[in-house]
């Protein structure tokens, strides 16, 4: 049985501002909340219409769960995980930064695809969608457990970095024709601007996915489908 | 101003039953309801909030257009379009195949792809979500213009097409080293269950995308992402 209180305290973890406050994030879904059991990630407390047989479990009811959770058709349980504290960045390996992604899913598929394709740190931008949101979290599947995700003043990073900088434009060069480093960073910019002017200045290599189709065609693929080609281009050489 | 019948009319067409029997569909926002206007399709009604200079549009207000909008920001204008007659389907060039796709978002993406990498012909097999649902025509960005959609019998057509036949499998071959010829079908499976059993028996080659993440890592890439990199791998040897 669920007081109100802690049905207050469950809810006010849909907003960034009390995500921070409270330094506490909401994860649902059996799968999803054994994967974050089975890391490194710190329980809370785990509210759930089946028992997990585990210590600190609150067997609820459908009606309770549907109090609390962000999803429109609830999954059985949520859990509340401690937000961890960030990894230091090193400056290592192949990188992925993101320049202002709005869109939750879309930043919860580039977190699963950092993890198939082993990018252990991606940067974000202070604009980028916070990936302790509740949807970006369902979007990761579990891959949060994996990546080591940090929030930084984006342009200052890049213009410390000794890594070359990648950056995806139209107008870049055609990445299947691209020499490609083991260590670097790529840059994915916003939805519906692409990379900002003070990050493209700090880019060292711009890099296209070349189009196929008429002339007319799309003016651009989606940025998690773009991410996805672009960081295949950069591992299948290994 | 809108009657009670325009609005119902128009907020059938939600419901795949009635785009069917009606023969329409609705596009919504500027640029969307532009790339349909300048292709083949057939207009049927405009209303819209900012005129569009057009013979037959009809000015209403925010209030009217939340009314009959599917998006939960309503963006300027609404239009119902015709569904176009299906162009024959020919057994020729690249060819993706769409088994039992579910999420209209995953197949608006997919049909951007298309559209990027110049396949003109996407196989959807009867269980595939309806291209013509509002919301995957809102991902399409207008793609659907130059992206011939077919729902067939999949099994069936597999079995009579002379072209190779390629799945994505978590245990094929890897792509990357694998010989990709210009004309063939690739086929993609099923959010949660990937490939179904029949359509598994018409594939002549299988292929996978190689992880490069810890043996935890996430078990699969969402089925847009995967689609990117393997329509990718099809056209960047050309």
């Amino acid at each position: 049985m669920l007081s109100k209180n802690q049905i207050k305290n469950i809810n006010r973890l849909k907003q960034k501002k009390y995500r921070q406050q409270d330094q506490l994030f909401i994860a649902e879904g059996v799968k999803v909340i054994k994967e974050f059991l089975n890391s490194s990630f710190k329980l809370v407390d785990l509210m759930t219409t089946q028992s997990f047989n585990i210590e600190y479990e609150t067997l609820i009811s459908e009606a309770e769960l549907k109090k609390i959770s962000c999803l429109t058709t609830p999954n059985t349980a949520l859990a509340v995980f401690k937000i961890p504290e960030t990894e230091p960045l090193i400056d290592q390996g192949l990188i992925l930064a993101l320049d202002a992604i709005r869109d939750p899913g879309n930043l919860g598929t580039i977190i699963r695809l950092c993890d198939w394709f082993g990018v252990k740190q991606l940067i974000c931008s202070q604009e980028t969608v916070d990936c302790y949101n509740p949807k970006v979290v369902q979007a990761t599947m579990g891959s949060l457990t994996r990546v080591s995700v940090h929030y930084v003043d984006l342009e200052h990073y890049l213009k410390e970095t000794k890594l070359p900088v990648f950056g995806a434009f139209m107008d870049g060069n055609n990445v299947y024709k691209s020499n490609l480093p083991q260590e670097g960073i790529l840059i994915l910019g916003n939805e519906a601007n692409g990379v900002s002017k003070p990050i493209e200045a700090c880019v060292t290599d711009k890099i296209s996915i070349p189009r196929f189709g008429e002339l007319q065609a799309t003016e651009s693929l989606n940025v998690a489908t773009a991410g996805a080609i672009l960081l295949s281009e950069f591992r299948r050489g290994v």
